[in-house]
């Protein structure tokens, strides 16, 4: 007998064809009314599939008496309150290792981009100004000062990149690493000494908001900030406000506080390059990731130890 | 005394400045009859600062009986007769090695851009679109089969990049190198291999559109092509019916056959990603340049070896 999913929000083909292929699945995104269809079916739910970001409450949790996993798609899952999921038996899963090579990527594009204004300088070429003048000398990237927040998997995989442009690089955490990179348990000390400050923390309350004015005023006037983590991580009033006044360089964001949301005042920027939280979104990377999602359910079902469990 | 130097092109500031303060400078791009300026000045100068792509005529050389030296501010020196130059006695430098990083940072940022449609991505952001849905997928770069035309200096520089991205490196030059990668003596042959061709050869006559329609059909409609050396190299009306025609995948490019003019049919294709001819303009390695240039001149001056010759 096909044991029961309940697909919360909207997942790649991908992943849905193999689910809709092995289990009995229900696909909350496609109802009228979440919440009649939710009450309707909570008692034969046995695990949950959901794009991370998506928030999933306690209350939730309480009310699905048979649930047993949750399978976060993404490797970020602070949208879920594992405690209250640990206090269920709720076993929760993400995918880590298949994104980081993806996500590193997209970091080093927007320091490229934002430290060549690949952006400008495509809209130059493509609207012929090139006819009038040559595009403005812009700011060289090899060789500078990167300080990465958050030296997990792809914090390393990131500096490994970074290190063929000649980067030095130096990072925050919490704890230090086992790596060969200077270690600063002050994030405002980092700031101060490097050129480029790139964040790929985890998201959270631990986390919130620690990218805020003091670490932007040590970052300074010709400093970089990249964001690959999460929008909670930056005080992002704050960095409009660096950003519009010069106070900071520039940055390159592919996360936001309230997305899809993006605040109004950054579309103007022109020291801003902004992506829509595209970090691991090719279809390989997003093959891996449903595959991932796919075989910590199938594992769950049958027993088997789960391959990525957080909690 | 000081010596005659006539500066043909415009030319950065930083070298403009170097140059006034140590030689008798002409400047003949603030002229309002460039003719009459050189044929008042011809016989008093004794060397030339220009900028790489800049045409000098063997008309233009025999008619300064005193020209001893041509110093190109750029590697590349295609638009500069080499053979006249040598039957005429006149010394020809570059600027090699300090623009390595640079067009290699291009080159890198070119792929990243075109595979992750990072342009598209930040115009979807900035018009808010992503409120409708997001993004959609693109295509992974990590991992790719990248196939280098041209393995000197920069070529080389651009595989160390490409290597921390997992790339696989191929290449094509006309002689097989002291380099670890694969050597394809047949560029039709490396196409048809690789995901990416990145092309960095010299241009000039030796490499004129050997990037053509039967390397644009090997390359096929996976595949990418990045120019980053001279727009001669490409076949640019093939190039442009490729990508209308979807025969290959996207192109990146910093030069086109007639700069600064960009085939208007490239404008609107979202297949590309188009840079002013922009890999080495940075402040920091267009000073590099500036002082190189400065370097070789007064060394010529001061009957020094050259640093970097080329005749």
């Amino acid at each position: 007998m096909k044991r029961n999913l309940l697909i919360m929000s909207k997942m790649p083909d991908y992943f849905v064809d193999l689910a809709d292929a092995n289990f009995n699945t229900f696909k909350l995104w496609l109802q009228k009314n979440e919440d009649d269809y939710l009450n309707k079916i909570k008692n034969d739910i046995e695990a949950i599939a959901v794009f991370g970001g998506y928030k999933i409450t306690p209350q939730l949790m309480n009310s699905m008496k048979n649930l047993k996993l949750i399978a976060c798609y993404g490797v970020g899952y602070d949208a879920i309150d594992t405690i209250a999921a640990k206090d269920l038996g709720i076993r929760v899963t993400n995918t880590p290792e298949v994104l980081n090579d993806e996500v590193a990527d997209t970091a080093i594009a927007l320091m490229l981009c934002v430290y060549r204004q690949i952006i400008l300088a495509d809209g130059y070429a493509r609207n012929n100004e090139w006819l009038n003048g040559e595009f403005p000398l812009t700011k060289k990237f090899s060789g500078t000062k990167l300080g990465i927040v958050g030296m997990g998997r792809i914090g390393s995989t990131i500096a490994k990149r970074a290190e063929a442009f000649n980067c030095e690089i130096l990072y925050h955490s919490r704890t230090k690493k086992n790596v060969k990179y200077k270690y600063y348990g002050d994030l405002k000390l980092l700031a101060k000494e490097v050129d480029t400050l790139c964040v790929i923390t985890p998201g959270g309350k631990d986390t919130e908001k620690i990218i805020n004015s003091e670490v932007l005023d040590n970052l300074g006037n010709n400093g970089v900030l990249i964001n690959v983590a999460r929008g909670s991580v930056v005080d992002e009033e704050a960095l409009i406000y660096y950003l519009e006044n010069k106070l900071i360089l520039a940055a390159g964001l592919d996360v936001y506080a309230d997305e899809p949301k993006i605040p109004k005042r950054l579309f103007g920027l022109k020291n801003t390059v902004l992506l829509p939280h595209v970090a691991s979104a090719t279809v390989e990377t997003r093959n891996a990731m449903g595959q991932l999602v796919f075989d910590n359910i199938k594992n769950h079902f049958e027993n088997k130890s789960l391959i990525s469990p957080v909690v």
